[in-house]
């Protein structure tokens, strides 16, 4: 029954990667906590760069600057 | 001046239908426990099917296998 | 599979209305956009009231001020 | 290390803006708590209007009525 | 730079296996996405039984039940 | 009515100081958007060390390494 939300910034994630994230978080939920898989909820949100900040400024400003 | 968030499968939800999600969760916190409705705030998300995983799967994945 | 986040003030809400508004978002689902009620996950977040800022200030405070 | 999600409708907000936003929002945490800017993440998800409720009915209900 | 939230009901998971979660969900970023795992976020939320409901009831409602 | 969710970890924050995160973000949101500080919502949540990863491990074994 857990619920994970994944975020990361949007960059061409493929639909085989996004199924290897939600296969593998709900594999480890099982494993170190003996969580049920059938019940297991993964929402990956793809966030783009302009909205994404760290260190006070944006990826897409960062990544351009190099 | 409860939040609420709702997260749902892009699936062609109606802006009707949205309106009725908003106005019932939004009376349902003023019945059950008195909240003020001018400030309930209710978001609704809708994922990517791609991107929402249950028992270890997309819904993209868990749909097409039937 | 609809997941929905229920953010209010800790505020001495008891058990009998966290069941009630879990029931009530569950069977909005349900009969809005015909969701299964065996798969919608809610979660209730109790929020300290020095925590919850509205209007530029904390519920505790605004309160307080009457 | 703080993180901070902010929600604003879809309004045409620009990159500058947004910009601004996670700047701001990264000092305040500076400058307030002593945090690292350098681990500050911020993420910003602009939504539909027809997903944004509050007092009950959608932004795009709202605005249209004036 | 991912950031990941992971709840599940608070139920006794020990520090040891939350550390577990985080290197875990970490690694699986890196391996599946090369994400560095130096600025990976992970948070995890553990919910009252009360405050978590499935299927229309709450969890504490649906061991007691059995 | 823009809702804004604050996440620190729990390190004895004072009520003044979770006062002034809400009251500057509140201020951000005006000064950069336009936006009303009196339907603007701020949520802080104060997460346990134990439960904050960064870098694959949790803040508590991190600063214990020193």
């Amino acid at each position: 029954m857990p619920f994970v939300n994944i975020k990361i910034t949007r960059d061409g994630a493929t639909a085989e990667q996004k199924a290897q994230l939600i296969e593998g978080v709900t594999n480890l939920l099982r494993d170190v906590m003996g969580k049920n898989p059938q019940t297991t909820v993964v929402i990956i949100d793809e966030v783009e760069c302009d909205n994404w900040g760290i260190g006070g400024e944006s990826v897409t400003v960062r990544r351009a600057r190099g």
